[in-house]
């Protein structure tokens, strides 16, 4: 197993940057930042004291581990202009499989962190689940032992059971947060603070994580409190796309607790 | 403006119980408790040391208020063997108007707490809103007076502004909840611990809460990327209630986004 110390960084986005300055902070040398977005690309180097390039061509070659930190759908385009041979090359994304790498290097991984990322906010890597796949077993080694230096919670799992908990993510987080972003709408169009709703936003997530959420479901669709629901549908009539998702999850609901 | 003293509870649920319990704590005198649920009833009574009743003609009159703490579609029932005159009567209702109660007694009101109860989970009363309202402004002061005692966020809003805020609740509290709730299935139907989304769930409503929801959506809809959406709408073809949801809801992420 081959210790990764020389890396470079492609992407300096919100996983590319907080990558960046965690395997810095753990010791790991961040030989180069490449990417496209200059400004992103420059401050990201500059924090980190290191190279850069705009330029995928020059790119170093030779180093320890190359990071694609990228969204899904730039992946294709960056790898194709990318030179390597046996260096080892990871993606960092939920749904996008190992195999896609393989055309661009012999040694290939993936190294995914569960979490949300914002440009702007810290995140303590720490406590985020990593997940980890690589074509080679002394490779797959090498990015546990990397992992482990930034959190404690490394697991090994190949691209399809990565892509079952990105889907699983998608709904806690995302969604979740388009729950969140719906009512303060309505908060807004009624002229109230949206901060009347932390405490129960704070309280929601904290008793789904310590009891788990099967058990901590309230409210009208759990009472199968038609009424209520009706009133509810009724004041929604001039948000259509709101009173759909209240309609539909409602029965979500109800179909699951009685 | 008179001060609340002397308090029976009627309803030994979630609500019920913690109000019981942080108004005895703030100074209150729990006079009575009342309910059908013989064990819940009695268990709250035994805590408070206090007179209970599962009977609601033997209600203690002449008290200083009356709180009905029911599930909204046991309310009518409960009124209707109510025997109070000029007692104040309030319920804890997000959704049901204050109205309702005016035929039961002539002094009436509204104490709503905006948060979600679990039973056997403590709630920090302090932090949380409470929604006021009440057909006198005597008692409507009073009743802020008695929320103030509990809590350090107590506002005026009358049912109609409380049901627009309750609605709001619902997409926070109980939708989001589900939102968990689904990705806890698809973790376990994959053989998955939960508590790998749990960093994830934390940090998703951290973010809302510091940032506001509309700031900090992530995810393959905000980047309107079709392939990733398409891959996961596959992956779920065995799940179509979700499936049908994690599509409604990216539709609607894209439609607010781009």
């Amino acid at each position: 197993m081959k210790h990764v110390k020389n890396i470079v960084i492609i992407g300096a986005g919100n996983v590319g940057t907080r990558l960046a300055c965690a395997l810095n902070d753990a010791g790991c040398n961040i030989v180069q930042i490449a990417g496209r977005r200059s400004i992103a690309v420059e401050t990201l180097a500059k924090t980190l004291d290191t190279d850069f390039t705009l330029s995928l061509a020059k790119i170093i070659k030779g180093q320890d581990l190359y990071i694609l930190a990228l969204p899904d759908n730039a992946m294709e385009e960056v790898l194709g202009e990318l030179d390597l041979t046996d260096e080892l090359l990871v993606h960092t994304s939920g749904s996008v499989p190992m195999e896609i790498l393989i055309p661009f290097s012999e040694n290939v991984g993936v190294f995914y962190p569960l979490q949300t990322f914002t440009r702007n906010r810290e995140i303590d890597l720490k406590v985020v689940p990593f997940l980890v796949e690589a074509n080679r077993i002394d490779t797959e080694d090498s990015l546990v032992g990397l992992g482990k230096m930034l959190s404690a919670n490394v697991n090994v799992a190949d691209s399809e059971k990565r892509l079952q908990m990105h889907v699983a993510a998608v709904f806690a987080s995302n969604f979740s947060n388009h729950m969140y972003d719906i009512a303060r709408e309505i908060m807004q169009d009624n002229g109230f603070d949206f901060d009347l709703l932390v405490p129960l936003i704070t309280e929601t997530a904290a008793k789904a994580v310590e009891m788990g959420p099967d058990n901590s479901q309230t409210g009208p669709a759990l009472r199968k409190d038609m009424e209520i629901i009706a009133k509810h549908l009724e004041l929604l009539k001039n948000k259509p796309a709101a009173r759909e998702l209240y309609d539909r999850i409602s029965k979500n609901i109800i179909d699951q607790t009685h």
